[in-house]
């Protein structure tokens, strides 16, 4: 019966087996850890100067923990047969949530590095976005294995990105074209706030592309 | 006959068929979209600073109108059979396209969300540089189908991109090492303009991409 | 025997052909044509401002040097038939050799662009660390055909671009956040090599990724 081998062929290349549904377990532990982190960050962001460096180093822990998920994640994609096409979604969803954390933990990095006194109100709205966001993509990565409920995901994580858009946008003109009743930083301090409020947006634009391709997997899928 | 199969099976892999053709209208529509962002561009940066608000409302919306053209390219490209390798580069392309656009609105955005004043005479190099690399870039689109003056595209593409490298090479130096008989810009202003003018530049790299990868399909279609 | 002969698709999916392997000299060629670039940069960062602009253009030849190389492995990749998976790898790791001398390149410019004159010790560990990772990279390509020590390569890699990073951190502190005994620079200053130190970090991500690439290579192989 070639025909019907033609179509289990065929429906290899589009839906992934039990084996290479492995992955998602992977998925969900990454998201998992990235929301420990945001938590993290949360209460860096929340915390006297002097309490930031013990939650600072928790983050790096957590980004370690995330290396090796991420690293975990590739040696199997490349031990696995899987069509090319997924296989680049899961490459891109790995290394999307690997660019989520490496974000987050440069953040909270630089806040310690540079001896930052007093944070902008906006900073704490973005790490807000991005723990909401990052809650909304652990809840979301078990739907994967089933394709339940991600485009109402994909939905929600837009708008957190667009949340978190107009934070940056505030900040940024709060920073560089202060109004007059506002007292002027020193240059150096709208530097490191700068780079600061520009690596969360890097942040909370990686959860973008996370959904984007969590989406990608879920038309081809369905 | 499997060998007349495996032909055609082959042939299917290399050459897109007039279904999936179906792309090509859709990057010509999204690359005609970047001309009108890139015209408003080219008005606001020679405007005055009260004409600014209602031109970039104008880029605002194009993009909006580009992120719904590239949603409905990546929603295409997943439901429709095609081999990886060219649906590796339809992402690539879309995705370029967006990123131009992106740019594009992002320094429109900038230029009014900063209050600034003069801009150098560099940033409308930049964004006739811009308006040139569109026009040419919508010129080609069409030729994708039938593969026709793809070369010619490319290499005046790249020929812009080397235009517009200069001018921000100059525009960085007059911002960060000014001769002695320029007048001084006050450092907030230097940081505002530098992140302009890098914007404008990350927007003719984007470009570059979408002639690169314009190039890569011409040369397996061939 | 219609089992062996899916043997052989399965076999031709994952092994590079003799022909196919013909892209690992060009490999070789632009990981060497970088190490020559490297040492330039090496020299540059350790001379004297006068002798500065004869040493940028030795590395803006080599860049030119390494497009080509690019683009020869291109045209390669577009006209060879190997399996998409394979494709990917050669793209990305095609593309993070050009991204490394890029950096380099724009480095090197800048330096000289910015007129910049006491360039700090740091720098000179950044250019260090990257001649190290081109040693490095140069050295294994020829391993890709074997798939010999490339373990042991990743690893090396990996560990300079900690270092690397660790001389990252401690420039931008030092920038941005100076100790009481440090005499300050000025903006404008801080700006430039805020730049340059910012390219040098982003040459060594790169080399990470060109690492990564190969070790993705490798298992595959394996």
């Amino acid at each position: 019966m070639p025909s019907a081998v033609t179509g289990t062929k065929l429906h290899m290349a589009f839906r992934l087996t039990p084996h290479e549904r492995g992955f998602y377990p992977l998925f969900t532990r990454a998201a998992e850890n990235i929301v420990a982190a945001a938590e993290e960050l949360t209460k860096l962001v929340a915390a006297e100067p002097s309490g930031r460096p013990v939650l600072a180093a928790r983050v790096k822990d957590l980004e370690h923990t995330g290396d090796d998920l991420t690293h975990e994640i590739m040696v199997k994609l490349n031990s696995v047969f899987v069509t090319p096409f997924d296989r680049e979604d899961i490459y891109r969803l790995a290394s999307s949530l690997d660019d989520v954390l490496d974000a987050i933990e440069e953040a909270a990095d630089r806040i310690v590095l540079y001896r930052l006194d007093a944070l902008p109100a906006g900073i704490s709205v973005q790490a807000d976005v991005l723990l909401r966001a990052a809650r909304a993509t652990a809840s979301a990565m078990p739907g994967l294995e089933k394709l339940d409920s991600l485009r109402e995901y994909w939905v929600h994580v837009n708008s957190l990105e667009d949340e978190g858009d107009e934070a940056y946008r505030e900040l940024l003109r709060d920073l560089l074209a202060p109004t007059n009743d506002a007292s002027p930083l020193d240059v150096l301090t709208v530097l490191k706030i700068k780079e600061i409020v520009e690596t969360l947006e890097e942040a909370a634009d990686a959860f973008e592309t996370v959904a984007n391709t969590v989406e990608s997997i879920a038309v081809k899928e369905a």
